[in-house]
């Protein structure tokens, strides 16, 4: 039937990633597209991705004293407007509510591209002396951006799903410290739980949050050379406080103006999952990010069927706690169902055959690296060993994602080189005079930008050293790639 | 200073609740005003019990085998007109989106005041076969219903948050069993979690839900006699599936049109939390849904402030699982701080003073009664024993609102005694012949409409009673009253 899909990958992950991303994202059940270009369905597939990540960020954000809280999603055009730098970064990209039922709204209402302006409002009226202070809020919500690129999903969606928290101090000392430590936590969503190694830096002035005095990130690779950026953090200094009034009487009675921080991570983590760690045979995913940990196929040998059957329901209850699958579906073929179950990323497949069942054993598959693991089932600490096994492949996945960036990378020092380097689908570690002309030119001239300015070579030596692309002395060692 | 929130109720409940009602949401911190009218931001004391009941109900309909999911917020115009009944329903209070940055859309957009049309229009490419079904999808989402109603915070917003489950079936048998087992869910919500006893029921046919076969619902009243619906779910039948060509062909090659549900909870319960459960000084919450089941007041008698402190530090470590709150604000009176805790619901206050400390003793005040418990801070079990007094406040609230919904309902037989009883702000049990007209002349005679058909009187003696307002047969017994 044309309706039924084509359980296989047609394109190779190597020749052409978009393709063949688009293909996986589809053939895992991940997404569905709509007729409003842009939008998509967070399929279970996916959405449940998105439950982990918000399970695991809640317990860290908590820990920072941060309560949860929710905002309307409209905003008032004259509220969108107040804070000049920010609303240059988003006019374009609004979409704007201008009717109810069949009437004309006096003021259009923005769906919000971020919620600074709506909440700062609101801050203003909460917050009036030292003792309101620190406030610490974060939302979970849909935004809205109605950006003109080629939508992606995941990557570039105009409707996505995000965390966005909002901090405000009484000194920019608190209000730095507050940058890194959501920023820290990003680091353990991406590291512990995605099993994707980032790189925490600041952004160049260039590519930082118009609204921001500094923009920190954490950036991660695909594997064609493009830069991903995973999360970011902002300091917004007085920016909004000044533009939004919000202000407090010290313990000394004097009237200053907030620090504040915005920080976000969005459902884009999810495309990091894919683009990484999937292969030419479909979604490969963490076993910590994985709702079913293991699929049972019961191998249905003739006169058979009724004991291969009943030990398979057997196992699944004895491991429940790795929410099997069992596929027991008579009517497809054992090689169709290893297919599916592989291009669902699930990260152990369990064959149950009549020669295992007088063995006793369970010879569970790999999905990562496609190894056997044999194990007794009457095994003392079974689930132990199924859980090192899971470890494993979590483990297995961040090491090869973080061999596959070094590979990725590399260091050049004068312009030449560099355009090499870009062409060949490599992030460069260079010697910067850091400037926002000088990016835009590189950025002309090659299609890359900046990623970040990576906290790990602050100490790297510049003395002497000159700008990979100016020939003037660097002021800082900078990440530059195509970026996503 | 104007800006300091005067601590106290100045109405009193039972005189005027409207008035109370907006004063408890403002001084227990639950909810903030903004520029767009309808459109109130959750603080975190309100989205944390939003937060509560998402948990409590992802668990139970985890068990039903429904998988969470996220449709798109937008729905173009074209698909938001497919079925026609559902149209008339929410036409009038669609948000549109026109315009993005400055360009004119070519088509508008709704913002989704409910996701029959987007989620279908996806079914229907999904399910080819029996072996799709059931579809049991579920979102998490915002909604828009742009009502010209006065918008109540909780009750009425333009802007409100729900869950959504809609499933597929493949016959009506399965379908209705779904139905009630969604409704059976939103009991335990109400009824084990907010401490809230509801009734289920079915909806008359005049307020059913325009594009269901019949809506089932469970009903609540507030201390004033109007009815709260608490939770809907309907049977659609096959009017979406073939407004939208949901098919599948059964084992026997035949296609068929599936037969459909939805089903959803929305912020509104809040509501009734505060309608039923609250008391002339504030908020009173049912402990399951209180963040923080306890508040430690050091008490600061001169001379033995530190000894007071640390001791209160130590309690405040040793019934960490309690998440209590250690108020230990030097310049602040003790009574403002008890009417402070108070207003915003805490189940438990305890008072920490240098008697106490000589004695041993734990005094715990319970916001639901004012009683007082006195523990020995060395008893055995001592967690277990604050856990009790926690059940007992939790089990007190539902017996109270179970006791008030008993005494506001009045059975009668006829139209007059019905009128002095709406009058009286009491619920009627009717016998009714069931008719779309007699409810409307019903309520524009008297303001009150059928709450519900409830199950429980289904066998109740219909053998010649006559309707309460036409004297024709009756053919149910219903409830009416004002409403929500």
């Amino acid at each position: 039937m044309a309706k039924i899909q084509q359980l296989a990958i047609n394109t190779k992950k190597e020749e052409n990633m978009s393709k063949w991303y688009i293909e996986v994202i589809q053939k895992a059940n991940l997404i569905e597209y709509t007729d409003v270009s842009g939008c998509m369905i967070f399929k279970p597939n996916s959405y449940q991705i998105w439950e982990k990540i918000q399970n695991f960020l809640n317990l860290e954000i908590k820990k920072m004293g941060v309560s949860n809280a929710y905002f309307p999603m409209f905003i008032p055009e004259h509220l969108l407007n107040k804070e000049e730098e920010h609303v240059e970064d988003f006019t374009p990209e609004v979409a704007w509510v201008t009717m109810a039922g069949n009437n004309k709204l006096n003021e259009k209402l923005a769906i919000r591209p971020t919620s600074e302006t709506i909440m700062y409002d609101a801050y203003s009226k909460w917050i009036h002396s030292y003792r309101d202070l620190p406030l610490k809020l974060n939302q979970w919500c849909n935004i809205v951006r109605w950006e003109f690129k080629h939508p992606t999903p995941f990557m570039r969606n105009r409707e996505f799903l995000w965390q966005e928290g909002h901090t405000a101090f009484a000194t920019k000392e608190e209000a730095d410290k507050d940058v890194l430590d959501a920023l820290e936590n990003y680091r353990k969503v991406y590291e512990e739980l995605l099993a994707i190694p980032v790189e925490k830096g600041r952004k160049s002035i260039g590519e930082k949050f118009a609204g921001a005095e500094y923009t920190t990130t954490i950036e991660s690779i695909a594997p064609d050379g493009k830069s991903i950026q995973a999360a970011t953090s902002h300091h917004l200094g007085q920016n909004f406080s000044k533009a939004f009034n919000i202000k407090y009487f010290d313990k000394n009675q004097k009237e200053k103006f907030v620090f504040q921080n915005s920080w976000g991570l969005s459902t884009r983590s999810i495309a990091g999952v894919i683009l990484i760690h999937s292969d030419n045979r479909g979604l490969v995913l963490p076993p910590k990010i994985a709702e079913n940990k293991i699929v049972i196929i019961p191998l249905f040998f003739k006169g058979k069927e009724k004991i291969v059957l009943e030990k398979s329901i057997k196992i699944k209850e004895k491991l429940k706690e790795f929410n099997p699958i069992l596929d027991d579906d008579k009517k497809e073929q054992s090689g169709f169902k290893f297919n599916k179950w592989e291009i669902q990323g699930v990260p152990l497949r369990i064959e149950i055959g009549p020669k295992d069942i007088e063995e006793n054993k369970l010879v569970l598959v790999r999905r990562d690296n496609s190894k056997k693991e044999i194990l007794k089932l009457n095994e003392e600490n079974l689930s132990e060993k199924i859980n090192n096994i899971l470890n494993e492949i979590q483990k297995n996945l961040f090491d090869k994602a973080k061999l596959m960036m070094e590979e990725k990378t590399i260091e050049v020092d004068n312009f030449d080189d560099f355009k090499v380097a870009i062409k060949n689908k490599k992030r460069c570690l260079v010697p910067w005079a850091e400037s926002i002309e000088s990016e835009k030119e590189i950025k002309e001239l090659t299609g890359a930008k900046s990623s970040c300015i990576p906290f790990k070579f602050k100490n790297k030596n510049l003395d002497g050293v000159k700008c990979f692309y100016s020939g003037k002395q660097a002021t800082c060692w900078a990440y530059f790639a195509k970026s996503y």
